[in-house]
């Protein structure tokens, strides 16, 4: 049985032992202060505390014995029980249980990986962003159902694109202020009878407030869900933009490329140049997806308690969904960063593709009064005729004049400059000024507001970085408090740890 | 082909016309104050907008031909062209497509589809806090891992359930205010060299806001994605309460019961009574899992752009997983609006659980200054010798008194009403209220911060509905100042109606 | 709460009643047979069963009345009691019940659903077939990581995908292997007391067998699972030829295209050719993939007996998979059939890609003995020099003769015309013959492979068509066989149904 | 970009090793048979593949160097380069590709691994079907709907699960014999002009046949999602078991439990007795739900040709799964195996829970001719007056008899014995002997059965096994013949070993 808990335990035991040792001593704080732990006690668990934490920080395995299936927690309290005995050692166990530990290991170590994923995620919008600006007024041909649309430019694409990723990245930071509420003083669900000051813990901890019921703070892990659905909606917007690079990176359009660092060569082909890290980022995009499924399958028809299917088993799904996130928007942010756009060829494309052709029939509402669906289809029948965009103007011109007396019945006096201007496509581009279209300005509008979102951003990963760090100077400050108090007692702890 | 296409048109006509026809009335009124159509073409096809309006409030199909799979909106134009001829009836499709007009149809259906959801949400928030109040002291064993852990009360247990239930519906509300902006004059997905005002769009529909980007406007649907994780982690919740209370209905327990009209009988058992509703509610429960895969996978690799295979077929998933939530919350508010609690049954399952050593435990700790682990041991070898809540007080403490003496070699003055008190179910309730739990006083604090909750929850979805409301009124007025201004094309108009 | 069933009524009645009727007439000839009913109430049911049938089949709605939450199977046993009173109209239900009759429902019509999703699906492969042999000579760009790799066919890519959309089909068809047996005598999960005979129930229905435990007979639906994992693999292949399909008919490409009634013009961009029935075909296809998820996680934790949970939440999802799948078969060999071949810009489109390099480096391991590491750095230096297809094959000589020189320190003599060779994309075709390669002849060992595997699942659904058909007839018979005995109390039954 | 690479590299290193040495020799052995690698080539290649295989048979990491992007292939090869020069150590990278070695490897893989999950799951199988032998006449509650139904035995229950257990291992088994061809030839997906032997590698390395399309070979990955449904259905049928033994080792009902060494106590609460060994098995039972989402969803729109976001990121997420499937099965079969069963609890479950009521009105019909219908309404009416299995015999009798009267307007005459007999649950028990019921014959006849399919099972792992002895001992003969037949080389090779 043991051996077939170890593989999970060696892997957290390095992760979340720092995150008990902080809980631990908050506890222990807080119940000295609450007068349920004589100060004494508290002194010491709190002198071996430091230790152990000082030497986890080193890098040191302080558990070293065998796992066990009874869990990592078990384990550590054996330590203290090694040192100072039975009866001290087991003290701080108190008003609390595996339960709301477990649950406040959870939400700290989801908001500092969610804080991680933020940064290279902040990263990512950044990079795209910059290029956006670079490419503001690259004319690119516009695509819908992958064939050639209107004229639009790189810079309107990968603005599109930023907005989807920011708002997933909000979501995220949203899972961030679910999570930060503190469960402890739940004890095994049920709450306690000590008077003990859960708020203090929370404060200590740098939790925003606790929960409220003592059930929900051990049953639920509802907020690893809504963090989960953030991954799955990143990695989707991520396999997307990573589908219209490669498709634009290939032979057949040429758009972009990248350096010999980025792309790899065949085993067996010699011309071959794959970016095949875009396949990666797909590939690990779709990571949370299946970690959502099986958190949420998890949860399903569990009673609303603590459970180990709940705490231990669904739990554990959304760490390496994490790590895939991270390391698919740090290769996103990489390949965006390092991109070589091809400016020459993506304007070559637009030749003879008859994208300007709305333009056109625009031409004809705006200047002419024509109705739509006539400016529509005379432009149609243009276009069935021949070439449009490769005509000369003035034959163009021509054309377009005879169909319009037919289908009017009327004649109409066509400028020809206006026609040719219309079928330009850098012309269609600067004029796509009104809803949000791809006009250089207008693009620059919409990279303004993604600035903005994403500072807005950036300042909360940071306050949430300088938030853990008061926290953890106010527990620093705490347990000098209390063991500056008892003054012999913190010499001999001291004497144990030299 | 077309044939494969009808089943869908079918469903879909019924529900979406109406937001067409508010769609394209806000549309012409914008379009007739920028400047872009003549007052008297506007009039004309507002009038046959707020005709066609009035017969499909009335029930009638005014679509009647047969399904294209050009799809709803070339068979809705028709109409338009049909009554005015082409050059009038398509004047209103210019600086649009059917691409912002779906994205639009999509925001505008979810957010009435999430009100919906969220008025029967919170009415299950409702009655399971009425029922939480009602049994705030109703004495019930509390469990962990399915087994009798420490006393507790069904109000306690329910609370807890509330506050899952309660995120979740913000969540959903959250995915509201997601989908809060227009994206009308994204057109194609590129914007429009024509002078468009979609705020003026936006105001007319009650949206909040505009998306900023055209590309993003048509492109994305993560508000579906962000809708549907909501679902999902409701269903999810509600699957875990109603395992609970099929748990507790069953023979085994028997702490509460439906009446006739909530149970069924067997077709072949005389003596059954299923409510097997709750079984109907775990499996509606999970339809937003499903969906919310299929909507992930089926976006998953698509250009960014627009696409039938993102706005069409991945869009489309959301419609039957709300009718799922909303079934499975409607039903599950009905069962426990609706449940019968055998109070006594609860309490007498108490009955010698041993479910009271936990506060035994801790009276040796706070009372007698022993240390956790040594109290813990001691009770654990005391409920090893035999029974302990059966047991009589006096002889009890005669046996505990001699165990902690050996483990601390030292006598203890063990106080035998104290120890008769610490194991009395009621007496724990009573004690239990710091970290959330449920102490009777402890759930009432909870109730209030979920009436709370719910209270601004409620607010919100009544401020959509006023909102709707008002900007249908901003959006009838426009059109009538439109009309107005134009007398005898108004009369004429007006005719037509006639 | 009845108002809630009634939606799923609606729809199941229309296609559950036929099984019904069926289900019920086995089981009558069956208790008459072993006794358990006598031959007078027998004919009297089978009577009522075959008007019902009849007036069923002839499209009438026989039920009539509103839904109700108890289902449709008491609805049904009705209008039995109505027409024959409560004694006789109720006889058939003994050693039964609504559990295995609901089991066997699913079992049926799975099998007839699957039936028709294999001719649909063989249809597919048969045109995918026809048009791989009639492009088993058309040179074609083969691409790995989307970049041109080497020189292959556009019949052998054809043949590719459809080996894994056999295999597919072939697990499929396990599907309705594995639904190939009748829990018709499971009643409740538990078996009966009364002497029936379910070999006989399964020989009239057309099972191969019966389930062995009434447990499993009633609470398992696996066959769904495994069924819909069939259909999830058949949607993924399908994506995947969608997407290939569709790039290579985008613009860029240009290999391929549809003819007007398949693609669709835009409702803006006059210019616009849409072949986006291709994303509706990937959409469809993801389908089966939430129906899964929903059936597996609705089947988690559910105890192993019969529960409403899986029999009729969870066992649901598979009929819109099916129908999507159906759909998505159907639209996909529209467009393979109809596809209209490119071939002259398929040839082009390699000019200059240099996709022949392996052949070459293959040529001077083969011929000149060189090792592969040599000649495989030879090559891409070449490539590296400069072009190497659009160079005049004796420069080209020249050039690789000098770089063997210095790699190999010796000369190495070349022959112009053989280096000419194996730069031919024709020729690069022709010769990659081993391995499963595109080689023309190597292609048409596939396709008869294909053929053969084809034409076992043809007949295999053609086998179990018959296998319905004989079933059904035996029924009839059966039927004919208790009435006609029954001689006064036929034309009795005959009178009521005139 | 490294970096990010080693986590995944690090782990695979150990375990694709052996198979890439197994691989290559296979390879190098038919080139040489073919004529394509010169004897002494290939006779030092085999020497040093020999030399790592035995290093790493023994523990050693030969690769030693850092990870790379470009794959563990690279890094491999590079120790052939090292030890003989590029010329001789690339020589074996002829006619094929890292495309189609990673292909072999996964397949290879994957039989290996479910070969393994195959032992533990028929373990499963086998415990559970010993139980349910042992338990076969233990009478036990029969539930639907969590509701006491009929008598039933434990026996009956196990047998029926196991049943969809067996179901599940031979869909597992079924994927093996799909993944039972060998991909090697495709090369990098376009097969080769070198006349290779596709066939005789395929025999040295164990595989039944060749994967006939060259493309086939590398693009698809569908094996490993038919083995990944197989492994979600058994984990889901894992659930269900798991999920009753819980319920029936709750203190509720108290059917069941484990010794001290596979339950776990509290560490808050003395008295607790947790199987939570149980919700490990639930949790994990989910992981390849999850997994097989990932793999779907990754392959999604793909296209058909080698792409590293199928062969190497969608192809990953079984192997974490199977890892879990293997976990799952046997906790589940230590807890199978070590049950104890209180049968006596069970049985005093069945006083007066009124589960003998069809056997009752079963009675009626068969004993006394009257109607199913009249007679469930008759016994339904009785269990309404009061008791009915607590009622002394002769009582009841009298009150069935005045019921049964008035409903059919004679008089019956009711045998009081029979009346006695039917409502004994043992007697239930043993008369439930069609369709597949509990009675004591009828599990035995379930378990013949099982213990057939069963021994098929073990008998198809036990082929693979041999099978694969077989081909490592043709290969290991082959080698030897190749190396034996240059007599010199084989010594200067045997002297680079030394």
């Amino acid at each position: 049985l043991e051996l077939l808990y170890e593989p999970q335990l060696a892997g957290d035991r390095r992760v979340v032992l720092p995150y008990l040792l902080e809980i631990d001593a908050a506890h222990v704080v807080m119940l000295e202060g609450c007068g349920i732990l004589p100060r004494r006690v508290a002194t010491e668990l709190l002198a071996v505390n430091r230790e152990l934490a000082g030497r986890v920080a080193g890098g040191e395995d302080v558990l070293g014995s065998p796992a066990s299936h009874r869990g990592l927690y078990t384990l550590y309290e054996g330590r203290y029980v090694e040192r100072l005995g039975a009866e001290t050692g087991g003290a701080a166990h108190v008003a609390r249980s595996r339960n709301d530990i477990n649950a406040a290991v959870s939400r700290l170590r989801l908001r500092d990986r969610l804080a991680e994923l933020l940064r290279h995620g902040c990263r990512l919008l950044e990079v795209t962003a910059a290029l956006a600006a670079q490419h503001a007024s690259t004319v690119m041909c516009g695509f819908t159902h992958q064939q050639p649309a209107q004229p639009s430019s790189f810079g309107h694409y990968l603005a599109g694109v930023a907005f989807e990723l920011t708002r997933s990245l909000e979501w995220a930071a949203a899972s961030c202020d679910l999570a930060d509420r503190s469960p402890l003083g739940a004890a095994a669900g049920l709450g306690t009878a000590l008077p003990v000051d859960p708020r203090r813990v929370a404060d200590l901890l740098g939790f925003a407030e606790v929960v409220e019921s003592s059930l929900d703070a051990v049953a639920s892990r509802d907020y690893l869900v809504h963090a989960l659905g953030a991954l799955a909606m990143l990695g989707n917007s991520m396999s997307r933009l990573a589908t219209d690079l490669q498709t634009w990176s290939s032979a057949a359009y040429g758009f972009l490329g990248w350096g010999d660092e980025l792309v790899s060569t065949s085993s067996i082909m010699p011309q071959k140049r794959n970016a095949y890290v875009l396949e990666n980022v797909r590939g690990e995009a779709m990571e949370p997806l299946g970690a959502l499924v099986s958190t949420l399958a998890g949860m399903k028809n569990v009673p609303f308690a603590n459970s180990v299917e709940v705490s231990g088993e669904a739990g554990k799904h959304v760490w390496p969904a994490l790590d895939a996130a991270v390391s698919a928007s740090r290769l996103l942010a990489l390949l965006v960063e390092n991109v070589q756009v091809d400016a020459a060829r993506m304007r070559s494309f637009l030749d003879d593709r008859e994208t300007s052709l709305t333009a056109l029939a625009d031409l004809l509402v705006t200047r002419y009064g024509i109705a739509f669906r006539t400016a529509h289809g005379a432009v149609g029948e243009l276009v069935g005729e021949g070439p449009v965009e490769a005509a000369p103007p003035a034959a163009l011109t021509r054309r377009l004049t005879a169909i319009l007396r037919r289908r009017l019945e009327r004649p109409v006096d066509l400028d020809e400059v206006g026609v040719g201007r219309a079928l330009d496509p850098e012309e269609c581009l600067r004029s796509a000024r009104y809803g949000g279209g791809p006009a250089p300005e207008s693009v620059k509008a919409q990279l303004r507001v993604l600035a903005e979102r994403r500072e807005v951003l950036v300042a909360r990963v940071e306050a949430w970085r300088s938030h853990r760090r008061e926290a953890a100077s106010r527990l620093a400050q705490a347990i000098e408090a209390v063991r500056g108090e008892a003054g012999e007692v913190r010499e001999e702890g001291g004497a144990a740890r030299g």
